[in-house]
């Protein structure tokens, strides 16, 4: 399905100053770029960083001088995600794991899995089905914490928002990654454009990794599950910030939007009993 | 300088379960392998996995039925740690630096460095040059932070370390990661054998990427900093730990030695005014 | 029914200090102190504190030269705890209840009640009896948090430990407090000696303030409820620390004993649909 | 000197509900109330409650039915607080410290004085006289926290502030009263109504229980220490709440002032290296 991703975002720079923006589209085999302009005004070059350890598209560029900048980014986009039964899938065992994947067994800085483990075990470790945990997780989430703008700030983690119980999307993610790898299911971080959020706004949800496939989870039920355009993956917020500011930089306002390119689009969401899920990569 | 190290550790699995172990020396430009030989009794087929993020070298291993086991690394390694003078260098601006670092700007689990923003910059950021600066802060972990074993456990942090002032080389590794991150200085966490280490242990300390080098740190000062043997870098604890065992396995005993294989040996620590530092990569 | 209580403690002062000891039983309406000793070797001169804030009996004593000492408490103690039916209770607004218990519904060091409101009202705000309500969120308590010596430290509180889900009875008791606050019941925390629990030791648990009655609670089932002898109440641990210690003093080693002085004692614990509720004051 | 008092609140109740309010003026030796009125739009009955803690002056009443209402409290106050020196201040060992002060030493919600210990040992341990330990970390809380409106809430504590460094004077003075708490030395918080505060607003500073008087500090430095109209004193935020709200009842606004009504004023600070301190009670 092709979707038009757009996004303008200004900063005023009081002094020099360094940005890295991840807001570009992944290429991957379930997401194809096909067109897309990148532009600041007034023009900076920019350099594309190479990412040792992920495919993250990241834009550098420095401000030189004082000033207000915008940066525009527009792109078409078609979204091949794909949907797959997990009802017969068992559990990886850690020593069968592809070594890749590891890493996102360990607590990151807005996931304390390993603050969890007792509370994720108890709640449902005696789920057999690897995607059956992961969505009755992420209802549990869905039911348990409250969607409210302005409740937390850039360091509530996954251990404030169990108790706590109220947060955006990013607190919901953060929570679905922690407790699933206090299940020791690898999960990450996913930023990206997404169809009818409202308000409009990037999207933060989270991808488990089932079988041999990161499936994506989203505990707000904001948008439909195949109304999104990949931006990043990562550990959590702190690996896949959309802006990274260095210097005196301020920034001002912004706009997103992504919209349907084409018509004929059939929302998905999960529905349990059914154990389908949808993935991105 | 030629290095015997030797560990042995023991574990009892009380069902079927997996370790991944990182105690393998790494091969770096500043450290052969000259031989070195890993051992499980009774005997376990291992893997050694491939980190796509660094080069850690990782062990996999199943124990496949209850009962003890007993891991021994034995190894000699010649290091060649460098020591180079800072006393020219200057801040790399991030929109020149390698993109391969930046991962290590941002905040980990046990390092939460936008915590410590404003404590960083009070405290430190008048000092110009990065080395310097690093030393510094170094030194003030030490002169603050008491070494008081079992005063801290696994989910301490620097967000911690910083207020409570007391900790063990894991605690004094991420308060130098965090104060550096939230100065801007990319920093990671370094495992190794410690030649001179009393009791005998693993040792942990910390790196900071200075003008284009990995610098090691280390605000414990239990050991001469060229009496090193380099096990593994990451982000923090988190990314690095000697053993993570899956499965209701047991870790009950460990040896560990770093002795020196020849004669000559000059311990080297760091003396401000002095700007000379070391690097193990 | 008549308990001898004991408690032998040594110290040893490594310079001039002060203790202040919350050991002796307090004096209600449900509790006769009927004999008491109390002795310090060598002989120190004892001043007993007025409270302002409750009838906790503290202890002051000034140690003024380096030595070893040795507290001893012996007494005789008569426990007419009074069982009570809950059935037709009904929540007291605030709009009417007792001033004097108030403060009992603010956060406190180790019960952060704020940090709990959504929590606690998800999981029990739809019960409508309040003594239900206590006794619901108890057992939720005990099946959720595991007992588990040495998990947890002196600063552990309600907020690690309602994710952590594992503690000592001290854990217990500030997760009841916090959960009762949460829900506008007043909620105070109980030591005493405990008749039947093993390994012998201090207990705490906690009261609600359900009607007009300080209502006792006690999420470990350890100890029949009806075998405490009362010593203190407080907000949390903060207020009713067994001993505070100023100076260079290191407490050793302590014995307490709680033993029947007559026979015919019947065990009472709560057992849910009865509401029945047992109170010391 | 003498100061008009004033403040009007509005609320709405969505459904009925109850407040307990804590903006009278204390009438303690050094504070004289010559007139006051209190008033509710439209009328409900209102309570005082005789706290058995202190002597703060709280009112409660219950809103019976949804709709919006209006709370006005305006007096005349005459100050009278008293200027001493404290050069020759000794400590006063525990031993001697009178028992309704010992409560003030304890940990508390916001001010986690049990973490500070060695932080606070380690920078203002060596100062003797006790008022001078007091005064410079009250000065080095104003050198290194930053006051930022809205860069805390309600849940911020001292544990954070003393790293974040950054908050308004409820954090300055809840990490004022962790670092005496940690230095053994009684101290409570203090709210009141201050002139020349900018915006005008209640004001929350503390007082440290020094030789027998407890003394007023702030860190803030916003306002003259002899402008001031204390309303409350408890341990914390937790205990002295401007308003507490209990049901669905909405603050929606304020104001508040605090003027001279008589000339001749001179504005009094701290200014080391005198040793004089001004207490309100």
């Amino acid at each position: 399905m092709k979707f038009n991703v757009f996004t303008e975002m200004e900063y005023i720079a009081r002094s020099p100053g360094t940005i890295i923006l991840n807001i570009h589209a992944l290429r991957t085999p379930h997401q194809t770029v096909i067109s897309e302009i990148f532009d600041i005004e007034p023009y900076i070059k920019v350099e594309e960083l190479i990412s040792t350890q992920n495919e993250n598209r990241l834009m550098r560029f420095e401000i030189e001088e004082a000033g207000t900048i915008k940066v525009t980014y527009k792109a078409v986009i078609d979204n091949f995600c794909e949907i797959k039964d997990f009802t017969d899938i068992e559990e990886i065992p850690i020593a069968k794991m592809e070594s890749s994947v590891l890493p996102y067994l360990y607590p990151s800085r807005y996931c304390q899995s390993d603050k969890l483990y007792r509370l994720a075990n108890n709640l449902f470790g005696h789920i057999e089905n690897p995607f059956e945990k992961v969505i009755t997780l992420t209802d549990w989430i869905h039911k348990n914490v409250q969607y409210l703008s302005g409740s937390t700030n850039s360091q509530t983690s996954a251990f404030d928002t169990v108790t706590e119980q109220a947060g955006v999307c990013r607190d919901f993610a953060h929570l679905g990654i922690a407790l699933c790898r206090a299940l020791t299911i690898p999960a990450r971080y996913f930023t990206g454009y997404a169809y009818h959020l409202k308000p409009a706004d990037f999207h933060a949800c989270f991808e488990a990794y089932i079988g041999t496939d990161w499936v994506l989870f989203d505990a707000t039920r904001l948008v439909p599950l195949n109304g999104l355009i990949k931006i990043a993956s990562g550990r959590d917020a702190a690996d896949t910030a959309i802006a990274n500011i260095f210097g005196n930089v301020i920034f001002t306002s912004m706009i997103v939007s992504c919209e349907l390119e084409e018509s004929g689009f059939e929302p998905f969401y999960y529905e349990q009993p059914q154990l389908r899920g949808l993935s991105y990569l």
